[in-house]
């Protein structure tokens, strides 16, 4: 099946990403979406190339065979990105076009904030890009507003909450949170409230006015501890100013304090979008979401404030995948954007789902797992994977010249300045040196029992031998194949070797998929796990804040779950300048946040700030074709 | 033609909003949408029920003649709201339904904040709402969200451009700003920088090297006064920790301020977007929006910080009005929902204009302006009616014998509190007491040329004689004609007195509709026109800050401005408990703020908060049906 009639054509020099996106038509979505066999029901259009696909389609395909699972991660990465999405879009464009095999690619929606900032765009780039680009970058079907706002009702429920305890007896909260209905009689729980009852040990049908004082006031004030306060408010913009702020100043305001704004697609909302299974699942996972300790030391949930319906209502249709398509007509669901550093950093489950029913048993799902394998793929397979139940067939990983000379020795990689010479001219022995950190990275995935394909993404200044070490120094780490991809310059045509290793992988026999940790063991056994056997550490050690929490976090009954290291990407250890393949360190965990259990192991950003010329200098419309200049 | 071929079925007791909305099943977006003629060109669908009108069927339609405008305001109204919504939904169901007239119907778009909080829905309510209801009150086509974030992105531009100008000599600004294109060549000024060096007085077609160091350091440092910045961060949530907060605290900040966030609809860009008449306008009141002064008392733009065009990008959608439908299957525009205190509180002009073409000579367009009449009906014939060349036919002013009691001496009527009992039994003298604040409304729609009718919107606890009272005075006072509205308890059919009244005021001869001033002269003029002829003040006085910017922004050349009074809902003066007509008081002009020019006149709340039960609480979703519960 061709997904598009027409062939790409590709110019050289290859254009800026913007002019090849605006110059390629879109499929119109009803049309795309009846080739892929998707009944009317099942799509909700938004707008003419964009479009939600309902979930009731799994009601249909229940019973139809997955496809493959195929992830793609990367080495460690400079800071301009090593092409992940690109070679994600090439391969899928490979398959679908080239190969005739059904194919789904799957993707995070990217945070808007750094579009306007200095970040290329995250549409993949030259010719293997999502679009239409413009809608990708911007505000899409409206998701990453709907988690936003949902996070941000949940702060102010918090913030208003501590408000109304601080100026309300017991009784009287209780009196306005569960008042008598129009007709003067019955106290009324609304059913959310039921939980809360239930989880102090009162029976949930009680009868309002059954509740001894005790119990009322345990019921109605929650009594937050301020400084467990785990959830900031967000925003979908690199707005430096709101990273510290004092909030509750205002003039009627009785307690101000010290928190900041993160941008949008770091907050656990967005995380727990990624993972939910359906919406009663994300329901569940909403209402379950921890926001702070009582000063009893008790853990407080959306739920116990009352907003966890809410939350999903604001949700509900962010819970539907996002259908887009590549350059050469291949369907791609953008779902999800959780952060990759503080958050797991990959797309949702259900897209994964859905599309792995649509394209069948001879079909290739393609799913991106965010920066390199130490991180995304780890928390691909340990968190996402755990949490669905579905296993990888075959992981890609996406190597750079550059980014291995840099592992090699090369001086540092800056986004907006020049490059250094040793990256565009041809230098093998420092790439040679620098395939120590793909072999980590080889070696790593290989522990979770997976083929692994290697791919170097080329870009126009590398050379043949630069690559050929590159694949052979893959290949003797364990990879089962190590290609050149072009699709940059050529589109699918340019991922074809790709896309062929990537079939006869997913073909070997029978893969023992396995986690590298177990569920059922402590906090502090999960996290060395991962530092010894991931990252190559020595050892790990615990800050006195870091003990603190890990301790509180057990008692209050959260050993079992998976661990979501907050780590910085640019290296596999904790810190940014070791790169290669470091060995001997030991990793401190600074602090240790919730939700997931996430260890901080270093200052993590969690809202990008603007250059002096930000990028939205550039960005206009031209009214006399409509369309938007100069975004990238 | 009959919109939709079924009859509505009125059942008594009215259920709630939710039950009765969720009860009638919406006529498919693309069968509506071919019923109006619209080609499939003109149209986005967004959802099944949704869909956004593309601004090309103004060129298709540019040499139709428009139908008839009709705007519905209201007396002073109580806290609960006196049903405008719902009669503008009613009078546009009569006119469609039942007396077989192309209507439109054209709203503003609902803050999302106060749906968690206490307000009831803004979609109407009984036997006349907008459907689906869920979906007006929440995300809609995601407009308001793209209102947020460009005013957002524009916030987080000027605390970021102060941050870098604070760490950066004039020579470094500049030549970041102005950077060396890629081959070292040229210093490239991108085109929002034009403006900037024109209004320096500069070529803008200058070469960046040709500069003075005088002029390098002009173009680059904005120099902004920090105590005048207008532009304040928005969110669309009842967050009241946010009202006051400093900002800057984070560990690299240099300067913390004091600012705070407002509601989503308070911003400059919603009002901007509703005065919009299309999108190079859109660019062009975006790009000259004011968002503080320098230090040496110049106006500083969203231009100058070179974001104007991002956040045109970023609004573009949000310009197509959103066409939804009434209970009764008439069409209904919703778009834009400026605050309706700081802001002008009117739907767009878009709106209006591409309805009165659809509907055509022979057909009506029922817009409508937030609060009473002294406040969105004065907006709406000075500020919109001026921006957008087009009059009104006629003014519908709904009035409830539940306001009029209140203006008559009643007790106060809170929302959450029960009703004093004058509220619910006859009180004939109570009521004509009141007439006083319908009366100077009438006369007041009259002074603008224009026929008025008036509409008592039934409760049903309102008696024959109480409404009989109304329509006397109301005649009295020089309305062509008063009736009884019962659309809350039957829908369009309960308004066909209301529509057959209004059809007769829109046949009159010839009206001579005209302004309440002229814009040339001077800014205390202005607020002086409103204040004595409006209102009915004696005098108005000025606080030395207003003196002080009214000054400012004469020398800054806006003097040319029309005025947006920021005055309180609650009372035809400045101060909420004067009910009635009040007469010979003196307004005080507090502080005056600008974008448009908006005097003060009163604590005016710009982020609502939330109550200790939020509304939150019974806000959920039955997965076995899939459908939203305890949304009103």
């Amino acid at each position: 099946m061709a997904y598009r009639d027409d062939d790409l054509v590709c110019a050289w020099p290859v254009p800026s990403d913007l002019d090849i996106a605006q110059s390629i038509a879109p499929i119109p979505m009803q049309e795309l979406s009846a080739k892929m066999g998707l009944a009317q029901e099942e799509i909700h259009y938004y707008g003419r190339y964009k479009a939600k696909v309902d979930l009731c389609v799994l009601d249909r395909l229940k019973d139809a065979p997955n496809g493959k699972y195929v992830v793609v991660t990367g080495v460690t990465p400079t800071p301009l990105g090593e092409g992940k999405t690109t070679t994600t879009v090439g391969l899928s464009q490979a398959f679908g076009k080239h190969l005739g095999c059904p194919v789904f690619t799957c993707v995070r929606q990217p945070s808007m904030g750094p579009t306007f900032g200095m970040k290329g765009g995250a549409a993949g780039g030259g010719y293997s890009q999502i679009i239409p680009m413009e809608e990708f970058n911007l505000h899409l079907t409206g998701d990453l507003h709907a988690v936003a706002i949902a996070n941000n009702l949940l702060a102010a429920a918090i913030d208003t909450r501590m408000f109304h305890e601080s100026t309300q007896k017991d009784e009287a909260l209780f009196d306005r949170l569960v008042p008598r209905d129009s007709a003067g009689g019955k106290r009324r729980f609304a059913p959310v409230m039921k939980k809360r009852l239930a989880k102090l040990g009162i029976d949930p049908e009680i009868d309002g006015d059954s509740l001894t004082a005790e119990q009322k006031g345990a019921f109605a004030r929650l009594d937050i501890d301020p400084d467990t306060i785990i959830t900031r408010r967000v925003v979908d913009v690199n707005d430096r100013a709101l990273r510290g702020i004092t909030i509750g100043k205002g003039e009627n305001e009785k307690a101000p304090r010290e928190t900041g704004f993160d941008i949008a697609v770091a907050s656990e909302a967005m995380a727990i979008l990624a993972l939910a299974q359906d919406l009663p699942d994300l329901r569940d996972r909403l209402g379950r979401a921890v926001v702070a300790s009582s000063k009893n030391g008790d853990a407080i949930t959306a739920d116990d404030l009352g907003v966890g319906g809410a939350m999903t209502v604001l949700m509900k249709d962010a819970l539907m995948p996002t259908l887009l398509q590549t350059l050469e007509g291949t369907p791609v669901f953008v779902h999800a954007g959780p952060f990759a550093n503080i958050a797991h950093g990959n797309s949702s489950i259900v897209a994964d789902k859905v599309a792995l029913k649509m394209v069948g048993p001879e079909g290739f799902v393609i799913t991106e797992a965010g920066f390199g394998a130490d991180v995304g793929f780890e928390k691909f397979c340990d968190i996402k994977c755990r949490s669905s139940g579905l296993h990888p067939d075959c992981a890609v990983i996406v190597a750079t010249v550059r980014a291995l000379k840099l592992h090699g020795g090369g001086p540092p990689v800056i986004a907006g300045k020049p490059k250094a010479p040793c990256y565009t001219s041809e230098e093998v022995d420092l790439v040679e040196k620098g395939c120590c950190n793909l072999q980590v990275h080889v070696r790593n995935c290989r522990k979770y029992g997976l083929p692994v394909v290697v791919c170097v993404n080329r870009h126009p200044t590398d050379t043949a031998r630069e690559i050929d070490i590159v694949c052979q120094k893959a290949v003797e780490a364990g990879a089962n194949k190590a290609v050149c991809g072009e699709h940059w310059s050529s589109g699918g045509k340019g991922a074809v070797a790709l896309a062929e290793a990537v079939k006869e992988a997913c073909s070997l026999p029978e893969k023992a998929f396995s986690f590298l940790y177990p569920l059922d063991i402590s906090i502090k056994e999960k996290i060395s796990a991962i530092c010894v056997n991931i990252y190559g550490a020595k050892d790990v050690e615990y800050s006195d804040v870091a003990n603190a929490k890990v301790e509180r976090f057990e008692k209050q009954g959260f050993s079992g779950m998976p661990i979501c290291m907050a780590k910085t990407q640019y290296s596999l250890s904790h810190d940014a300048d070791l790169k290669g393949a470091p060995t001997g360190f030991t990793v401190l965990v600074k602090d240790v946040g919730a939700g997931f259990i996430y260890p901080l192991l270093g200052p993590i950003m969690t809202m990008p700030g603007l250059p002096t010329r930000p990028a939205f200098y550039d960005v206009d419309i031209d009214f006399s074709t409509g369309k938007i200049t100069g975004l990238f």
